[in-house]
């Protein structure tokens, strides 16, 4: 794990230098979105997103310059996304990685305008031709990230989870898996994919990715629910224990604090097992799954 | 005159039909996203950016169904901004052509979900092969209309806007000039070249496009500026007198209601010049210029 443990610092470092290099700069009167911008998306976080492009881009040798700027365009969705949930209409959270979520320290409008500019960089960045020489490449990535972050994806799982809570619906693990599956496993799931779209790869790498990044995904949200149900709020560097305050059904209603850990223990190891075919290649993206599931934060 | 406003018609009911078609149907637990989006969008608009696409692509003899995408992208981000732009946090507006806008409609949290769809969804239309089947075309409308409408286009005119009326500065009509061509200006501009980047036109035709683009932007903002002044809320469909109640600097407050509507005039007439080289094509564009700054909502 130490292994992975520098990787991962290594690339949150260069994901960093990525992020402040992409995002806008100037003195103009629209200058305090750039600033909100740059507030919610430099903060140190993990990077993981980022670093599943990166390692998967590796698998199929894609110049890193190019995986970079990928991984920046998730990045950007993820960060545009967590400013929205906090907003006081959604989660209304003020804290959000031990600091003052965008909306606290700047305004709701300065929030909601960076999160649709983040999310509308993202795009930009992939269609770039800095990203990949071949159009149709770039188009793909900008398909592929719309379609796991839009309507049927991400946004939908954020809907569905408040519909969960302000209506009070209590859902079947059937209904909580699809869920977590559009709110978080279609933007992980793209991340896995960003690599092999790059690295046009065969249809047969690509599934075997696809299905590596499905029980990842999971196993990520099981260890989430575990986080929130055990974790405390200096750990995490967010509230804690807010599902249960709000009476949402979760992995572990279902399933119990020792069955949800088992299960994503059980999901880590499988995920591992589909990328067997790359070999010692996927070494990284086989500790990250078991990574994902003994995480504390 | 006549001629333009019946192509317009029949432009926005084909339109219509387009987006309703491209927003995702359902009866998952997110279906309440995807009815917000269909509100925000089918609303019989003028649709005069899509409009703009079309008769764009009509120069370059581009196939209907591939000008129809772009048209409805372009559509979705307008709508979308239009969502964002109505919250509370920001203009603070409860009524949108005649009806509630799409947060008392629904409520604040799904109206920020489905404009975050509604802008996702506008690139995964761009990138979609049926939208061109070049890659490389696809990636650069992508790139245009995200460079059109994040930080440094529509969403940081939007932020400027915001600066004016929240801290009281008060702007020259350069800084009016820049604010305005940020905030509607460069989607205009993009509803323009379109067209153009799907019909694959050379550099000269890009540009004849462009500085009518330019044009009509600034002429239609201006209109926009006499109609808050001088419309009624019933003809408008929206609450007027804003910018006065705001202390807000106008076209009109550097150049009076006489001035503001000469030049408006001045501009469309320069706009419909830019337009020569293409002879009788572009007819109905040049009407649209006067269109622009003759309508009365």
């Amino acid at each position: 794990m130490d292994a992975l443990k520098s990787a991962m610092a290594e690339a949150a470092l260069a994901i960093e230098a990525e992020l402040d290099r992409l995002i806008p700069r100037g003195d103009g009167h629209e200058k305090r979105v750039y600033d909100a911008m740059r507030y919610a998306c430099l903060n140190g976080g993990k990077r993981l997103r980022p670093f599943l492009v990166l390692e998967s881009a590796k698998l199929f040798d894609v110049p890193r310059p190019r995986a970079l700027r990928a991984a920046a365009a998730i990045e950007f969705v993820h960060c545009y996304s967590l400013v929205h949930d906090d907003l006081p209409a959604m989660d209304d959270d003020d804290l959000r990685r031990g600091r003052p979520t965008t909306h606290k320290q700047f305004d709701e409008a300065t929030a909601i305008l960076a999160g649709d500019a983040l999310l509308t960089l993202a795009f930009e960045v992939l269609a770039h031709s800095e990203t990949h020489p071949d159009g149709g490449v770039r188009a793909e990535l900008v398909a592929a990230l719309a379609s796991g972050a839009g309507a049927t994806g991400m946004v939908g799982g954020q809907m569905f989870d408040l519909e969960a809570e302000q209506r009070g619906k209590s859902f079947s693990l059937v209904d909580i898996t699809r869920l977590q599956s559009m709110k978080t496993g279609r933007l992980i799931a793209f991340a896995c994919q960003a690599g092999a779209i790059l690295g046009q790869a065969t249809a047969r790498a690509r599934q075997a990715l696809a299905a590596y990044a499905e029980d990842l995904g999971l196993a990520f949200q099981i260890a989430d629910d575990l986080l929130d149900a055990e974790g405390t709020e200096a750990e995490v560097g967010k509230k804690v224990g807010k599902d249960a305050a709000a009476g949402k059904a979760t992995f572990i209603t279902h399933l119990g604090i020792d069955g949800a850990r088992k299960r994503a223990r059980t999901l880590a190891l499988q995920a591992a097992k589909h990328l067997d075919l790359y070999g010692p290649k996927a070494q990284m993206l086989s500790n990250v799954a078991l990574f994902v599931v003994e995480r504390r934060a």
